[in-house]
């Protein structure tokens, strides 16, 4: 693959199944970035002195270990690999307008959305889980209306092609497919989130996402293991 | 003030005192963009039908409303701002590693930073205030290490210049000196954090900052008011 931005060498340390470290994977392969994958086996429990060293402050998965330089937090890598990589296909729109939109709504994705999950993923019973379910389901219906006025018909966020939101969102197609399997309600579905439903799949399916994207059991495998150390 | 990204209406929904709209503030001040600022006046208690039709989905000042699309998020707009309005002086640097470093610090400060705020600020008695206070002085001591980092001498987090990491810090002022004042602790000090106390002087004397930086007495005024309304 070609290394058209830099000849320095690239690591990204991540963890198998984390939906955080499957951003960075889809937006190096994206872009074709030769790149060494370090697996951080346990990174729950035991944290290398690699992960620690190379990401002080969070000590989290992925981590892109670039030249000298480490990039820490998805979101912020899959702009790094758009920005330092500038060859198509582009990852951000450049429109500044579309840019904002794309934005937005990826951190809407780490914010209002994933608290939603980590509240109906950390209920203690059906009851309680039903009292924040809503709060999920309303994060859906907004992300529902954003890809209905932005895809404008193609398969992605921003029309035709993957983008930075679609990579944001890849991150609650493991949470969201193990939540449904867990508390037997469909959160996803035909009636309330159409469009959603229909991305899933195009995602999964994309070749920039197939090769990393976990099935349904290693995402509940993934979630056990963390919810029993926690 | 010129317009030399665009010919649309410019107008900024901002409270007094809130630490969030100082940051589009500051952006806008710095780009010379000619803009109408709205004073959301009860954004705790009343939101204007002009916040919610606005920003929707948080319901949250700043939002900058840029003829006709609505940007919301103070970082997000920031990186509008800069990106829409392309002339210098540049808000983010141009190398793709130093843009990554900024967009890192600057998420820290939403993220990491503000929880640790947050906690203080929200702690019920002193005890139980000294307890979450050792995560503040954590986060401090991490954005003083990043300040030594890339200030390299210079007075701004990017060096000579006011930018991005600058702009998000501007956020914590306000709310570090509520908390200096009620908790009678100093947590920004000479010998913890020397770079930091020089930054906080700089940055509110800066001629994009000094019209828009509330005095602490008028902070603690709009703190008051929050937390009476929660």
């Amino acid at each position: 693959m070609a290394q058209n931005g830099s000849n320095s060498t690239v690591k990204l340390i991540g963890t198998f199944a984390s939906p955080f470290a499957l951003r960075a994977q889809v937006a190096l392969h994206l872009k074709s970035v030769e790149h060494e994958y370090i697996e951080e086996a346990d990174v729950l429990k035991a944290k290398s002195d690699l992960l620690i060293k190379s990401n002080p402050v969070h000590k989290k998965v992925p981590v892109l270990i670039h030249g000298d330089v480490s990039i820490c937090e998805s979101l912020n890598i899959v702009q790094y690999v758009d920005e330092a990589w500038p060859s198509k296909p582009s990852i951000l729109p450049s429109d500044p307008k579309d840019r904002a939109f794309a934005r937005f709504w990826a951190h809407f994705v780490d914010g209002k959305f994933f608290e939603s999950i980590d509240a109906v993923a950390g209920a203690k019973d059906d009851e309680a889980r039903m009292a924040v379910a809503g709060n999920l389901m309303e994060c859906l219906a907004e992300l529902e209306e954003a890809f209905q006025k932005s895809s404008k018909g193609g398969d992605f966020f921003g029309g035709e092609n993957i983008g930075l939101v679609d990579i944001a969102c890849g991150a609650i197609v493991g949470p969201v497919s193990v939540i449904e399997v867990f508390s037997g309600v469909k959160f996803l579905r035909p009636d309330t989130t159409p469009g959603l439903l229909q991305w899933t799949e195009k995602f999964k399916a994309h070749e920039a996402v197939k090769p990393y994207m976990p099935t349904v059991a290693e995402f509940i495998e993934f979630a056990k293991k963390k919810f029993n150390d926690q």
